[in-house]
């Protein structure tokens, strides 16, 4: 589904628009990259509101969208509305708070309102070229960031001091940001699958996982690698085989058409069949691009298949309470044929010991 | 307002419990500072919900309140309802989406739910000394970073570079993060109030508005300059002049018991008096903690009047289309007496002059 697509939605749902809430979405539909604002979708047109802050930023982003300008953000889009006639308006439910949603509803109660949720939710799942060629962007950014930062991976570094060269390293090479606060958990502290860095410090034998992700121009990169500080015990060693096999069964089924329950399975019984499924609570991965999570997801719960243009994470990973734990992350495009993975550090272990 | 004030807003509203759903509010009442889950309090208890991720950092983070992990949020959160035996449940309207809401409704369809705001819109809006101590230090690390990056800002340099020394020095200087992305608008762009930095470069003569802050153990700070590259024209001097007029106006007013209305105003007619009203299009200031923006507002809309522990920005602005603009924004804790500055860096005209 793409921005197209919408004309059939309006007329499956039987609506006259759709109003859009998440600035995801907006950014995508209409291109207007800042943090404020409402874009509505009629069968002919596209009207993106927003406040003075934005009126000449707008004007400037949008493709194929009519500014409004409102004071009020609710009074403004209802005065749109009514002027449009418009009768029956489709919500994006995921985005529109309660408050807003009674507000609009005070204030046009002949208003039919249907929210939205399955009916939008794949709108950005499959990637167009140009969208893969920016993930890939943020992929270099972030990827030659993390080389950079190796030789600081050593015991008597801190945590948060890791986090922070690998967030500094990101805005150097022009990334806009990180994509999410860089994930530095070291020793038992690696069994908090979102551990962030801490003020610990590193020593010798400890396992590192590090989950670091670039911004650039909007579009998102997501990698988890674990680095061993000195020979691994026979523990370790098996446990990161574990995770890396279960990662790449999961990896070498994706082709358009496969179940996306499937690939998560393909990882989680890998690890459940050695004895360590209690370890492993997560799902196996998340769709990327505008934003870190979006469709699809890949868990117990999914629905749908792969398809060619889908972007999405997979990192098994299996965290053990006082012990510590190992993830691996990498980004995968769907192509026509199988998989591509767009990140391309190393995640075999004897690559990620450091001595 | 504090959180120990909910026990008069359950009583007032007959709840048997409150569901806050905002990150912030979640972090203010129970520590919590990852990014997923949801806090409901009941007149005897705080319980925090998450997922699987977030089940080993909770626990140890969680003060005064009880952990439970859910597969899914709604569904975690019905069965801890339904346990407590909770009829009337208010939740958290602004933060609460329509789907979320829905689902709720329908696996607990005889549960009251009543939307709360205002009830809870001032939860933070007082700061306590520990409080301001946090926003204190995102300010000494957001100023120190400006302060070293200011040899940078001379003809020849782009917007975008700038940005990221900034926000590279926040990073080094031991804040999290930026507060929110840099604008560094200059020239024509400085017309533009939320003028992210863009490939533009630097000239002599330009006024370059840098909007700028840092993030700090959650708390952020939040600061506007507005340095000219050489000798301003006559108009130059006139609006920055008029803006930093209006800012002092604004600021000297105020003190416990003043209408937060009457400081926008203060702003507001000084610019509007020399003629410039239709350029300052945006409200005089907003409130800061845990959010960049939050309660109070100050603005024509505001309600309420000042009080001791608020901290806000006083920040006009004069935009104007095709020429550029000027911003000042310092910000302020409301003191017993009177107010304080919590931003340093001077507004001066004659310190905002790089030769």
């Amino acid at each position: 589904m793409a921005g197209e697509d919408l004309g059939k939605v309006l007329d499956k749902a039987n609506l006259d628009a759709i109003l859009f809430l998440s600035l995801e979405n907006i950014r995508y539909l209409c291109g207007f990259t800042g943090s404020e604002g409402v874009l509505l979708v009629t069968k002919q047109e596209r009207y993106f509101l927003s406040d003075f802050r934005y009126a000449a930023q707008a004007q400037k982003e949008l493709r194929g969208a009519i500014f409004n300008r409102y004071r009020q953000k609710i009074e403004g889009l209802a005065k749109l509305l009514k002027k449009l006639r418009i009768k029956r308006l489709g919500f994006e439910a995921r985005a529109m708070n309660y408050e807003d949603f009674s507000l609009l509803h005070a204030k046009l109660p002949r208003l039919s309102l249907t929210p939205l949720v399955k009916e939008i939710s794949r709108l950005r799942a499959l990637k167009s070229p140009e969208e893969v060629g920016k993930i890939r962007q943020a992929v270099q950014i972030a990827s030659a960031g993390f080389k950079s930062i190796l030789p600081k991976l050593k015991s008597g570094n801190k945590e948060k001091s890791i986090a922070a060269m690998m967030e500094m390293q990101i805005i150097r090479r022009g990334g806009q940001r990180s994509a999410f606060p860089t994930i530095v958990a070291s020793g038992p502290r690696a069994a908090l699958p979102h551990g962030l860095a801490s003020e610990k410090v590193l020593q010798k034998g400890e396992m590192v996982v590090i989950d670091f992700g670039a911004c650039w121009d909007g579009y998102h990169s997501d990698e988890t690698k674990t680095i061993i500080l000195g020979e691994p015990t026979k523990r370790l060693r098996k446990i990161y085989e574990l995770v890396h096999q279960a990662q790449e069964k999961a990896i070498k089924i994706i082709r358009p058409g496969v179940s996306l329950k499937k690939i998560d399975q393909a990882a989680r019984e890998t690890i459940a069949r050695a004895g360590y499924g209690k370890f492993f609570g997560h799902g196996t991965g998340h769709g990327l691009g505008l934003a870190v999570h979006e469709e699809p997801r890949i868990s117990p719960r999914a629905t749908g298949v792969a398809e060619e243009g889908m972007v999405f994470t997979v990192e098994p990973g299996i965290y053990i309470p006082g012990w510590g734990g190992v993830r691996l992350e990498d980004l995968i495009l769907v192509t026509s044929t199988g998989w591509e993975k767009l990140t391309f550090l190393p995640k075999e272990i004897e690559e990620n010991i450091i001595f």
